[in-house]
């Protein structure tokens, strides 16, 4: 909503690729999607549920921008060092624990649990993604370059064919 | 590079918006860039510092998709019930920690640090940016959507002509 107004965030969003609003995401998105997958029964392979999928938009990329704008707004980049950025991200992961605490196992879904406590853990875990974009922005991590890099790493320390079933750490495995 | 060989990955992809695969994102975005800002020498106010940006790909979807992809060929989501994941979570932010202990203040930008202690601290965020995703994928939470929502909550919590380099929280304003 920031950038629709025009106020403020001139000088921030130059040279950044998308200049979508949030507005214009929220409109151009709607809500997540139960993804059909084929049918594989005729190969006689059980059925795979439907996969749940994200929204496209905002991307990494939006979210670091809007959070910079939102700080710069507010003249509070004087308060997000990285270790009070980690600090409050810290925070945040513990208020997603809270949610989860005294249950017992949950099943994928949260079956049981009430629109109100579903979307409080919509925002639990959105403050924890967005306190991670800026802290990752104030290190000079490009996050999502360093996640395809990271994810590159897991699966040369994973192989498939060597892993598939089993939850060792790589350390345990044997050549 | 899973989506690549096309193995396994059939039934997942199936529907999602973007195909990209890893090695492709890695080509086409490069490096992160620091932003030129416009100087404002002419009007008086002080220069802004060039603006550090990501890489637009992948997107948190993308993110989702390749990570369940790594999980399925693992045959891994048995072990991925939302409170492990969310433990998992746990201990990556706690390696993330442990690289900021017994440093002191750490400047944006990080100064001081070497490329290794950088490279591990991109690997210690990209962890906690795969779980958090997976455990929002497990949870049905659309995370990009619901950052939008938590932003725009913290922008009514937080007006920025209140709130204007102030640290309290929101419940210590008066109207």
């Amino acid at each position: 909503m920031m950038a629709t107004n025009g106020k403020d965030a001139s000088g921030v969003k130059d040279g950044v690729s998308s200049n979508h609003s949030s507005e214009e995401f929220a409109k151009s998105n709607g809500e997540a999607r139960e993804t059909p997958a084929p049918s594989k029964r005729q190969n006689g392979v059980a059925e795979r549920p439907q996969r749940f999928t994200f929204s496209s938009e905002p991307t990494v990329e939006d979210i670091r921008r809007m959070q910079a704008e939102f700080t710069d707004e507010r003249d509070w980049n004087q308060f997000h060092q990285p270790r009070n950025l980690l600090l409050a991200m810290v925070g945040e992961v513990g208020e997603v624990a809270e949610l989860f605490q005294w249950r017992g196992e949950v099943a994928e879904g949260l079956p049981d649990w009430t629109e109100s406590e579903r979307e409080q853990l919509a925002h639990e875990l959105s403050d924890v993604m967005i306190y991670l974009v800026e802290l990752a922005e104030k290190c000079r991590v490009d996050l999502p370059q360093a996640v395809l890099r990271k994810m590159a790493l897991n699966r040369l320390k994973y192989p498939a064919s060597k892993v598939h079933g089993s939850a060792k750490k790589y350390t345990e495995y044997k050549d």
